[in-house]
Protein backbone atom coordinates (compact mmCIF):
# COMPACT_ATOMS: atom_id res chain seq x y z
CA UNK A 1 0.00 0.00 0.00
CA UNK A 2 1.43 2.98 -0.89
CA UNK A 3 1.89 6.23 1.64
CA UNK A 4 0.20 9.53 1.70
CA UNK A 5 1.28 12.93 0.86
CA UNK A 6 0.66 15.91 3.09
CA UNK A 7 1.69 19.12 2.76
CA UNK A 8 2.28 22.48 5.55
CA UNK A 9 1.30 25.97 4.03
CA UNK A 10 1.06 29.19 5.19
CA UNK A 11 2.51 32.59 4.99
CA UNK A 12 5.61 32.96 7.90
CA UNK A 13 4.54 32.97 11.49
CA UNK A 14 1.61 30.45 11.11
CA UNK A 15 3.67 27.95 13.08
CA UNK A 16 4.08 25.18 10.47
CA UNK A 17 7.52 24.04 11.73
CA UNK A 18 5.37 23.45 15.65
CA UNK A 19 2.56 21.83 13.83
CA UNK A 20 4.78 19.51 11.29
CA UNK A 21 6.53 17.64 14.63
CA UNK A 22 3.14 17.29 16.06
CA UNK A 23 2.14 15.74 13.25
CA UNK A 24 5.01 13.48 12.58
CA UNK A 25 4.76 12.30 16.00
CA UNK A 26 0.75 11.42 15.86
CA UNK A 27 1.17 9.36 13.06
CA UNK A 28 4.15 7.13 14.64
CA UNK A 29 2.36 6.55 17.34
CA UNK A 30 0.10 5.20 14.43
CA UNK A 31 2.85 2.59 13.34
CA UNK A 32 3.14 4.98 10.01
CA UNK A 33 6.83 5.43 8.72
CA UNK A 34 7.07 9.22 8.25
CA UNK A 35 9.55 10.97 6.05
CA UNK A 36 9.87 14.70 7.45
CA UNK A 37 11.09 17.03 4.01
CA UNK A 38 10.70 20.38 3.21
CA UNK A 39 10.68 22.68 -0.17
CA UNK A 40 12.53 24.25 -1.99
CA UNK A 41 14.82 21.52 -1.28
CA UNK A 42 14.51 18.04 0.51
CA UNK A 43 17.63 16.75 -1.35
CA UNK A 44 20.99 17.99 -1.13
CA UNK A 45 20.85 18.66 -5.07
CA UNK A 46 17.18 20.58 -4.14
CA UNK A 47 18.66 21.98 -0.73
CA UNK A 48 21.79 23.84 -3.27
CA UNK A 49 19.07 25.31 -4.95
CA UNK A 50 17.18 26.39 -2.08
CA UNK A 51 20.86 28.29 -1.37
CA UNK A 52 20.35 30.25 -5.10
CA UNK A 53 16.98 30.85 -4.78
CA UNK A 54 16.99 32.28 -1.02
CA UNK A 55 20.11 34.41 -1.08
CA UNK A 56 20.23 37.73 -1.32
CA UNK A 57 22.35 39.40 -4.13
CA UNK A 58 22.70 42.47 -5.96
CA UNK A 59 21.11 41.35 -9.44
CA UNK A 60 17.63 41.03 -9.60
CA UNK A 61 16.11 37.49 -10.05
CA UNK A 62 13.99 37.35 -12.95
CA UNK A 63 10.30 36.26 -12.28
CA UNK A 64 10.95 33.03 -14.38
CA UNK A 65 14.25 32.77 -13.00
CA UNK A 66 12.85 32.45 -9.66
CA UNK A 67 9.49 30.00 -10.64
CA UNK A 68 12.11 27.72 -12.84
CA UNK A 69 14.31 27.34 -9.84
CA UNK A 70 11.47 26.30 -7.73
CA UNK A 71 10.20 23.46 -9.92
CA UNK A 72 13.97 22.24 -10.73
CA UNK A 73 14.18 21.49 -6.59
CA UNK A 74 10.66 20.20 -7.07
CA UNK A 75 10.99 17.69 -9.78
CA UNK A 76 14.18 17.06 -8.07
CA UNK A 77 12.17 15.96 -4.43
CA UNK A 78 9.44 14.61 -6.01
CA UNK A 79 11.33 12.32 -8.35
CA UNK A 80 14.26 11.61 -5.72
CA UNK A 81 12.42 11.25 -3.04
CA UNK A 82 9.10 11.87 -2.57
CA UNK A 83 7.84 9.29 -4.44
CA UNK A 84 10.34 6.34 -3.97
CA UNK A 85 8.98 7.29 -0.01
CA UNK A 86 5.25 7.05 -1.07
CA UNK A 87 5.86 3.52 -3.47
CA UNK A 88 7.41 1.90 -0.24
CA UNK A 89 4.51 3.04 2.00
CA UNK A 90 5.76 5.80 3.94
CA UNK A 91 4.22 8.95 4.87
CA UNK A 92 5.65 11.75 3.65
CA UNK A 93 5.24 15.65 5.41
CA UNK A 94 6.11 18.85 3.49
CA UNK A 95 6.64 21.96 4.44
CA UNK A 96 5.38 23.48 1.73
CA UNK A 97 4.61 21.96 -1.52
CA UNK A 98 3.07 23.47 -4.88
CA UNK A 99 0.12 25.66 -3.75
CA UNK A 100 3.47 27.68 -2.37
CA UNK A 101 4.70 28.44 -5.36
CA UNK A 102 1.18 29.53 -6.42
CA UNK A 103 1.04 31.79 -3.32
CA UNK A 104 4.37 33.07 -3.19
CA UNK A 105 5.09 33.06 -7.09
CA UNK A 106 1.53 33.96 -8.16
CA UNK A 107 -0.09 35.77 -5.54
CA UNK A 108 2.99 37.48 -4.04
CA UNK A 109 4.85 38.69 -7.52
CA UNK A 110 2.11 38.48 -9.61
CA UNK A 111 3.16 35.27 -11.98
CA UNK A 112 -0.09 34.79 -13.95
CA UNK A 113 -1.53 31.29 -12.92
CA UNK A 114 -1.98 30.20 -15.93
CA UNK A 115 1.90 30.00 -16.26
CA UNK A 116 2.25 28.45 -13.44
CA UNK A 117 -0.22 26.14 -13.85
CA UNK A 118 1.84 25.61 -17.60
CA UNK A 119 4.85 24.37 -15.61
CA UNK A 120 3.01 22.18 -12.62
CA UNK A 121 1.65 20.25 -15.72
CA UNK A 122 5.43 19.95 -17.60
CA UNK A 123 6.83 19.40 -13.82
CA UNK A 124 4.58 17.14 -11.79
CA UNK A 125 2.43 15.40 -14.46
CA UNK A 126 -0.41 14.92 -11.98
CA UNK A 127 1.58 14.35 -8.49
CA UNK A 128 -0.56 16.28 -5.93
CA UNK A 129 -1.09 15.70 -2.10
CA UNK A 130 -3.45 13.86 -0.86
CA UNK A 131 -4.16 16.61 2.24
CA UNK A 132 -2.74 20.56 2.55
CA UNK A 133 -3.24 21.51 5.79
CA UNK A 134 -2.85 25.46 5.46
CA UNK A 135 -2.43 27.60 8.58
CA UNK A 136 -3.80 30.72 8.31
CA UNK A 137 -3.15 33.81 9.92
CA UNK A 138 -3.34 37.84 9.56
CA UNK A 139 0.04 39.07 8.09
CA UNK A 140 0.16 41.71 11.49
CA UNK A 141 0.29 38.72 13.85
CA UNK A 142 2.17 36.53 11.41
CA UNK A 143 4.91 39.19 10.91
CA UNK A 144 5.18 39.82 14.96
CA UNK A 145 5.91 36.26 15.22
CA UNK A 146 8.95 36.11 13.17
CA UNK A 147 10.08 39.30 14.40
CA UNK A 148 10.02 38.21 17.92
CA UNK A 149 12.21 35.22 16.78
CA UNK A 150 14.92 37.64 15.52
CA UNK A 151 16.52 35.61 13.18
CA UNK A 152 18.10 37.35 10.20
CA UNK A 153 15.71 37.71 7.21
CA UNK A 154 16.11 35.62 4.06
CA UNK A 155 14.87 37.04 0.55
CA UNK A 156 11.22 36.29 0.87
CA UNK A 157 10.79 37.58 4.47
CA UNK A 158 12.28 40.71 3.45
CA UNK A 159 9.09 41.58 1.44
CA UNK A 160 6.77 43.90 2.34
CA UNK A 161 3.25 43.45 4.08
CA UNK A 162 1.75 43.64 0.61
CA UNK A 163 3.00 41.12 -0.76
CA UNK A 164 2.08 38.39 2.14
CA UNK A 165 -1.06 39.74 2.17
CA UNK A 166 -1.95 38.84 -1.77
CA UNK A 167 0.17 35.09 -0.57
CA UNK A 168 -2.25 35.12 2.06
CA UNK A 169 -5.47 35.96 -0.67
CA UNK A 170 -3.97 33.77 -2.87
CA UNK A 171 -3.62 30.35 -0.21
CA UNK A 172 -7.11 31.42 0.95
CA UNK A 173 -8.85 31.04 -2.60
CA UNK A 174 -7.18 28.12 -3.60
CA UNK A 175 -8.44 26.42 -0.49
CA UNK A 176 -12.19 27.24 -1.60
CA UNK A 177 -11.59 25.91 -4.75
CA UNK A 178 -10.00 22.73 -3.69
CA UNK A 179 -11.88 22.39 0.11
CA UNK A 180 -11.68 18.74 -0.13
CA UNK A 181 -7.58 18.67 -0.64
CA UNK A 182 -7.17 22.05 0.98
CA UNK A 183 -7.87 21.88 4.82
CA UNK A 184 -7.49 25.78 6.25
CA UNK A 185 -6.73 25.65 10.14
CA UNK A 186 -7.14 28.81 12.14
CA UNK A 187 -3.49 29.85 13.49
CA UNK A 188 -4.19 32.49 15.97
CA UNK A 189 -6.22 29.65 18.09
CA UNK A 190 -4.53 27.84 20.64
CA UNK A 191 -2.16 25.03 20.40
CA UNK A 192 -4.71 22.43 22.10
CA UNK A 193 -7.35 23.96 19.68
CA UNK A 194 -5.15 23.69 16.56
CA UNK A 195 -4.00 20.03 17.34
CA UNK A 196 -8.02 18.88 17.99
CA UNK A 197 -8.59 20.42 14.38
CA UNK A 198 -5.18 18.63 13.50
CA UNK A 199 -6.49 14.98 14.97
CA UNK A 200 -9.62 15.14 12.80
CA UNK A 201 -7.90 15.77 9.33
CA UNK A 202 -5.68 12.97 10.42
CA UNK A 203 -8.07 10.46 11.55
CA UNK A 204 -9.64 10.72 8.45
CA UNK A 205 -6.57 10.43 6.44
CA UNK A 206 -5.65 7.61 8.13
CA UNK A 207 -8.95 5.63 7.74
CA UNK A 208 -8.91 5.68 3.92
CA UNK B 1 18.64 49.80 -34.42
CA UNK B 2 18.74 46.67 -32.58
CA UNK B 3 22.22 44.38 -32.43
CA UNK B 4 22.53 40.94 -33.56
CA UNK B 5 22.38 37.84 -31.66
CA UNK B 6 24.80 34.93 -32.50
CA UNK B 7 25.44 31.64 -30.67
CA UNK B 8 28.58 29.39 -31.37
CA UNK B 9 27.44 25.67 -31.23
CA UNK B 10 29.07 22.20 -31.34
CA UNK B 11 30.15 19.49 -29.23
CA UNK B 12 33.62 19.70 -26.94
CA UNK B 13 36.82 19.96 -28.99
CA UNK B 14 35.49 21.80 -32.06
CA UNK B 15 37.30 24.87 -31.76
CA UNK B 16 33.99 27.30 -30.56
CA UNK B 17 36.62 29.39 -28.05
CA UNK B 18 39.48 30.22 -30.36
CA UNK B 19 36.61 31.04 -32.87
CA UNK B 20 34.52 33.36 -31.12
CA UNK B 21 37.76 35.41 -30.10
CA UNK B 22 38.09 35.65 -33.79
CA UNK B 23 34.61 36.19 -34.64
CA UNK B 24 34.49 39.44 -31.90
CA UNK B 25 37.86 40.85 -33.25
CA UNK B 26 36.00 41.04 -36.88
CA UNK B 27 32.87 42.58 -35.65
CA UNK B 28 34.93 44.85 -33.43
CA UNK B 29 37.10 45.88 -37.03
CA UNK B 30 33.50 46.91 -38.25
CA UNK B 31 32.82 49.24 -35.42
CA UNK B 32 30.17 46.96 -33.69
CA UNK B 33 29.84 47.04 -30.29
CA UNK B 34 30.61 42.85 -28.69
CA UNK B 35 29.49 41.42 -25.57
CA UNK B 36 30.80 38.19 -25.60
CA UNK B 37 28.90 35.40 -23.26
CA UNK B 38 28.09 32.16 -22.66
CA UNK B 39 25.35 29.55 -21.41
CA UNK B 40 24.62 27.46 -18.87
CA UNK B 41 25.87 31.21 -17.59
CA UNK B 42 26.28 34.52 -18.66
CA UNK B 43 25.09 36.69 -15.52
CA UNK B 44 26.48 35.98 -11.72
CA UNK B 45 22.75 34.05 -11.05
CA UNK B 46 23.27 31.94 -14.17
CA UNK B 47 26.36 31.33 -13.23
CA UNK B 48 25.79 30.04 -10.05
CA UNK B 49 22.95 27.90 -11.56
CA UNK B 50 26.22 26.32 -14.37
CA UNK B 51 27.54 25.61 -11.22
CA UNK B 52 25.22 23.51 -9.57
CA UNK B 53 24.48 21.63 -12.88
CA UNK B 54 28.01 21.15 -13.98
CA UNK B 55 29.22 19.89 -10.23
CA UNK B 56 29.68 16.06 -9.99
CA UNK B 57 28.02 14.41 -7.34
CA UNK B 58 26.47 11.71 -5.64
CA UNK B 59 22.82 12.45 -5.90
CA UNK B 60 21.49 11.86 -9.54
CA UNK B 61 20.63 14.43 -11.36
CA UNK B 62 17.24 14.01 -12.81
CA UNK B 63 16.86 14.95 -16.52
CA UNK B 64 14.06 16.86 -15.68
CA UNK B 65 15.72 18.78 -12.89
CA UNK B 66 18.79 19.46 -15.72
CA UNK B 67 16.27 20.93 -18.24
CA UNK B 68 14.58 23.18 -15.46
CA UNK B 69 18.29 24.48 -14.03
CA UNK B 70 19.00 25.00 -17.95
CA UNK B 71 16.11 27.14 -18.78
CA UNK B 72 16.17 29.31 -15.12
CA UNK B 73 19.97 29.95 -16.15
CA UNK B 74 18.46 30.83 -20.05
CA UNK B 75 15.94 32.98 -18.47
CA UNK B 76 18.42 34.76 -16.46
CA UNK B 77 20.26 35.44 -19.18
CA UNK B 78 18.24 36.69 -21.68
CA UNK B 79 16.27 38.88 -19.46
CA UNK B 80 19.15 40.48 -17.55
CA UNK B 81 21.62 40.51 -20.26
CA UNK B 82 20.97 39.70 -23.95
CA UNK B 83 17.80 41.77 -24.59
CA UNK B 84 19.05 44.54 -22.98
CA UNK B 85 22.21 44.22 -24.93
CA UNK B 86 20.20 43.91 -28.00
CA UNK B 87 18.45 46.93 -27.48
CA UNK B 88 21.06 49.05 -26.33
CA UNK B 89 22.03 47.91 -30.07
CA UNK B 90 25.28 45.59 -29.09
CA UNK B 91 25.57 42.53 -30.68
CA UNK B 92 25.48 39.08 -28.63
CA UNK B 93 28.33 36.14 -29.41
CA UNK B 94 26.74 33.09 -26.81
CA UNK B 95 29.12 30.49 -26.99
CA UNK B 96 26.24 27.59 -27.07
CA UNK B 97 22.35 28.89 -26.59
CA UNK B 98 18.81 27.03 -27.07
CA UNK B 99 20.11 24.07 -30.04
CA UNK B 100 22.76 23.28 -27.18
CA UNK B 101 19.51 22.04 -24.90
CA UNK B 102 18.16 20.10 -27.71
CA UNK B 103 21.01 18.27 -28.53
CA UNK B 104 22.54 17.68 -25.28
CA UNK B 105 19.28 16.81 -22.98
CA UNK B 106 17.36 15.93 -26.53
CA UNK B 107 19.83 14.34 -28.05
CA UNK B 108 22.04 13.20 -25.54
CA UNK B 109 19.98 12.19 -22.57
CA UNK B 110 16.99 11.37 -24.23
CA UNK B 111 14.43 13.77 -23.20
CA UNK B 112 12.02 14.12 -26.07
CA UNK B 113 12.00 17.13 -28.44
CA UNK B 114 8.16 17.89 -27.70
CA UNK B 115 9.09 18.64 -23.46
CA UNK B 116 11.93 20.75 -24.86
CA UNK B 117 10.03 22.48 -27.18
CA UNK B 118 7.51 23.06 -24.66
CA UNK B 119 9.71 24.49 -21.92
CA UNK B 120 11.39 26.50 -24.56
CA UNK B 121 8.05 28.43 -25.46
CA UNK B 122 7.06 29.12 -21.85
CA UNK B 123 10.85 30.24 -20.90
CA UNK B 124 12.03 32.19 -23.95
CA UNK B 125 8.76 33.20 -25.89
CA UNK B 126 10.23 33.89 -29.37
CA UNK B 127 13.61 35.04 -28.48
CA UNK B 128 16.05 32.94 -30.52
CA UNK B 129 19.53 33.99 -32.49
CA UNK B 130 19.66 35.74 -35.44
CA UNK B 131 22.49 33.05 -36.90
CA UNK B 132 23.96 30.04 -35.46
CA UNK B 133 27.65 28.45 -36.05
CA UNK B 134 27.55 25.01 -35.75
CA UNK B 135 30.84 23.87 -35.46
CA UNK B 136 30.98 19.97 -36.97
CA UNK B 137 33.44 17.77 -35.81
CA UNK B 138 33.66 13.90 -35.68
CA UNK B 139 32.99 12.52 -31.98
CA UNK B 140 36.41 10.86 -32.14
CA UNK B 141 38.68 14.01 -33.57
CA UNK B 142 36.54 16.24 -30.80
CA UNK B 143 37.88 13.81 -28.24
CA UNK B 144 41.29 13.66 -29.12
CA UNK B 145 41.38 17.55 -28.70
CA UNK B 146 39.95 17.71 -25.31
CA UNK B 147 42.32 15.20 -24.30
CA UNK B 148 45.36 16.82 -25.09
CA UNK B 149 44.10 19.48 -23.24
CA UNK B 150 44.34 17.46 -19.74
CA UNK B 151 42.05 19.30 -18.26
CA UNK B 152 39.83 17.94 -15.41
CA UNK B 153 36.14 16.57 -16.58
CA UNK B 154 32.93 18.26 -15.69
CA UNK B 155 29.74 16.14 -15.47
CA UNK B 156 28.59 16.53 -19.20
CA UNK B 157 32.30 15.91 -20.34
CA UNK B 158 32.32 12.77 -18.47
CA UNK B 159 29.58 11.09 -20.67
CA UNK B 160 30.86 8.11 -23.19
CA UNK B 161 31.03 8.51 -27.07
CA UNK B 162 27.38 7.33 -27.77
CA UNK B 163 26.28 10.23 -26.13
CA UNK B 164 28.30 12.65 -27.97
CA UNK B 165 27.33 10.68 -31.40
CA UNK B 166 23.27 12.15 -30.65
CA UNK B 167 24.61 15.16 -29.61
CA UNK B 168 26.25 15.78 -33.07
CA UNK B 169 23.62 13.79 -34.82
CA UNK B 170 20.87 16.34 -33.21
CA UNK B 171 22.72 19.47 -34.17
CA UNK B 172 23.13 18.27 -37.66
CA UNK B 173 19.25 17.85 -37.53
CA UNK B 174 18.34 21.02 -36.35
CA UNK B 175 20.62 22.67 -39.22
CA UNK B 176 19.10 20.76 -41.73
CA UNK B 177 15.71 22.12 -40.31
CA UNK B 178 16.52 25.65 -40.23
CA UNK B 179 19.33 26.24 -42.76
CA UNK B 180 18.71 30.32 -42.61
CA UNK B 181 19.58 30.57 -39.28
CA UNK B 182 22.00 27.29 -38.55
CA UNK B 183 25.00 27.44 -40.62
CA UNK B 184 27.65 24.03 -40.38
CA UNK B 185 31.12 24.65 -40.35
CA UNK B 186 33.43 21.62 -41.05
CA UNK B 187 35.96 22.08 -37.90
CA UNK B 188 38.32 19.69 -39.43
CA UNK B 189 39.30 22.08 -41.68
CA UNK B 190 42.28 24.42 -41.46
CA UNK B 191 41.71 27.59 -39.29
CA UNK B 192 42.15 29.83 -42.21
CA UNK B 193 39.36 27.64 -44.29
CA UNK B 194 37.54 28.41 -41.34
CA UNK B 195 37.79 32.15 -40.53
CA UNK B 196 36.90 32.44 -44.53
CA UNK B 197 33.80 30.57 -43.82
CA UNK B 198 33.29 32.92 -40.72
CA UNK B 199 33.64 35.81 -42.60
CA UNK B 200 30.97 35.01 -45.73
CA UNK B 201 28.49 34.35 -42.71
CA UNK B 202 29.55 37.74 -40.82
CA UNK B 203 29.23 39.89 -44.21
CA UNK B 204 25.87 38.61 -44.78
CA UNK B 205 24.38 39.62 -40.79
CA UNK B 206 26.44 43.00 -41.39
CA UNK B 207 25.11 44.26 -44.56
CA UNK B 208 21.29 42.93 -43.25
Amino acid sequence: MTGKFISLEGIEGAGKSTQMAFIADYLRQHQLTVVETREPGGTPLSEEIRAVLLSPREETMADDTELLLMFAARVQHVQQKILPALAAGKWVLSDRFLDATFAYQGGGRGVSAERIQALSEWSLQGVKTDLTLLFDLSVATGQQRVQSRGNARDRFEQQRNAFFEQVRHCYLQRAANEPERIQVIDASQSVPLIQQQLKTCLDKLIRL
